[in-house]
């Protein structure tokens, strides 16, 4: 039988994903640009010194061990869509019969101004390491100055991660950094902005409700209804005319489809690829797109949440396009089945949505934690997380509070 | 009673050993450029992908939390000798009534040139991560260019530090890297480069010997009496006209005393700090110099080496010197009790040297690990070093080898 050349980019989730489950059927070459996967759910941690950053690291050549896939670290430059193949900036040409785009997402500041300048993203190990420092060093500050200058610490955005991420450096101020210095830590202040009326708008109103209370009791500044109009050095400025002090701004606001999808000569909508139900990006019926990158709706016609479940449906979902294109058969329509949401605000906090289900406290936050130990990618990852969370659980401390000078 | 200001440079072995034991009796503040210590006999792991990075650093106020220590995170500009205070980047003055200078090594090039410009020093955590990504991308390199194209890695020095690290790279290519591409590993040379007629020249001989085979039986091209001339790009030079190719090249020739003591208008002799065998710096008598940056000799008139327990054993004994001077007792001479010397080569394979006793194989093995685990700060940092070690040990493999893009 045929069996043809598939080249994936991008190896989250989604390119992961797609690479194991046609592995069987294809010669598979898989491309990232990091020679490593980062499990994204939990970078939030990272920059609040819970998980040492290796651990939510994965080796994309120790993932695909037991497959024949081969794997090249690259980006890609441009497609030759007359020869089908993809050039890459390591200077390799690599042919295609299938081409799958993977390549994930990138910070959207939604055209506001300054933040690219003045805030920090949160979507790779780097930046997580950069927020980590930023605020271990102004600690450092605050302790040296022994006065009542007060550090403002802002997320912007209140879906899921911003909300992970105000719960936690909330509880490393409450735990590990009033321990090391209580005068400096009780002069930090956290700040969650979101522009509409409520947090974690694809979750239902109560459990909405019951994150802004849990937020605000480990001592939160919630704003909502607040549209950030600029963000500038040491200050959020809002549309209404508000200031808000803000020394170190972190913007969770929403991602959008990885620029680099620029350079592919493929259609564009809303900054992602334009998909038919098929996953086929429109008039390029041997190339595919999945998770955040793909532009695919759901039923209701709005696109897609820009979530991990999704990647994983769709990479199995598109290996299965590929084998039916390779013994003729007609392609399906890609339907999308959500499993529910879930959400950490601190210990023992958390909210889980499923279908009619609705889970706040304690359960949720166990629920949560399995969940993400059991997708973390690795062994020794998923060892190395739960002896950090055990510690970090019994101890109220977190370890990983180094500021790791960056050449 | 008097209670002394007493501020100590450095947060190190001897620093943070000091500090703590003066806390009772002082009011100590310590300082160090970084808000952790690095346990810098494990650095080599990091370099290697055995260990994360995080795990082999721990916060100084995590480690002073049950004391009145004070911290400061800077480095010291100048000593103000008349006032008695020293001034730090941070722009405070501290004033004290003893002072001691516990800042430790740097890299060592002996004048040879390129060293600064193309071999990697491994002295921080960064440049340990540096190394990291310098092999696994080269690594990737040779897996792209699927042809005979050679990497060869050099480390420079045959003490034990470049012991360990010349085997554990070579562990690393044998494991991990085989398994991940077995046609780009076996492309892999590993040289170690000594100055001196043998290895490990702090060692007998016969330990020496040993060494040299395990190190051979792991792959590594060991070349003695080999002085470098220079280090170019690509490219080590020896003193005999030898050109030995080395696209990586890590220096392990040596240490100095940490250059910053330069700025401390005290005198300097061979590098280190003149101390008198008080420990006190010659001609200031509040002032104490302790570990590598201190040159104090031992009882054959020869400086003492540049470990971990001399400067721990050095705090200890400042520490009742400083108890002397407050209640006006005579000051001792200090005396190095030297406990033995250990290197480790690679599994089941390291050296121990205790007195007349010599240890070589797996003996030696486990005891180095259970010592290096004892010392090693932190109850996170040894539960997350021991599951690493079990999980390399179980697996042969070694899950750190991300690449983690610096900005």
């Amino acid at each position: 039988m045929f069996r043809p050349k598939v080249v994936i980019l991008g190896a989250g989730f989604g390119g992961l994903t797609a690479a194991r489950a046609l592995d069987r059927i294809a010669d598979v070459t898989l491309i990232d640009r990091h020679n490593f996967q980062t499990f994204l759910p939990l970078l939030y941690q990272v920059s609040t010194a819970g998980l040492a950053a290796d651990h939510i690291a994965h080796p994309v050549r120790g993932a695909l061990r037991k497959s024949k896939v081969k794997f090249r670290m690259g980006s890609p430059l441009s497609i030759d869509h007359k020869n089908k193949s993809i050039k890459l900036d390591s200077s390799e040409d690599i042919p295609f019969d299938y081409l799958i785009v993977a390549l994930g997402s990138a910070t959207n500041d939604f055209g506001v101004k300054g933040v690219a300048e003045h805030a920090l993203g949160m979507k790779t190990v780097s930046e997580a390491l950069t927020i980590r420092a930023s605020i271990m060093r102004r600690f450092e500050d605050l302790c040296r100055f022994e006065d009542d200058t007060r550090l403002s610490i802002s997320v912007v955005g209140g879906g899921p991660t911003g909300v992970e991420m105000a719960g936690a450096i909330a509880e490393l101020k409450k735990g590990p950094l009033t321990s090391d210095q209580p005068e400096a830590a009780a002069n930090i202040v956290v700040n969650l902005i979101e522009a509409g009326p409520r947090l974690l708008p694809s979750f239902s109103q109560s459990l909405s409700d019951r994150t802004i209370k849990d937020l605000q009791k480990l001592g939160v500044n919630v704003y909502t209804n607040a549209n950030v109009q600029e963000v500038k050095p040491r200050q959020i400025l809002l549309k209404d005319g508000t200031a808000i002090p803000s020394e170190i701004t972190i913007w969770a606001a929403g991602v959008t489809g990885e620029p680099a999808i620029k350079k592919l000569n493929l259609p564009i909508e809303a900054g992602r690829l334009k998909v038919d139900p098929t996953l086929q990006v429109s008039n390029y019926p041997e190339i595919f797109a999945i998770g955040d990158v793909a532009g695919a709706k759901g039923e209701n016609g709005r696109p897609l949440p820009m979530v991990a479940p999704v990647a994983m449906q769709q990479a199995r979902f598109v290996a299965k396009q590929i084998a039916a294109l390779v013994s003729r058969r007609p392609l399906g329509n890609f339907k999308y089945r959500d499993k529910g949401s879930m959400a950490t605000i601190g210990r023992h906090k958390a909210v889980v949505e499923v279908g009619p289900i609705r889970l706040g406290g304690a359960i949720a936050w166990y629920a949560w934690l399995w969940l993400h130990l059991f997708y973390l990618l690795g062994g020794r990852n998923k060892i190395g997380t739960m002896a950090d969370w055990t510690w970090n659980y019994l101890t109220f401390d977190r370890g990983n509070r180094h500021i790791i000078d960056i050449n």
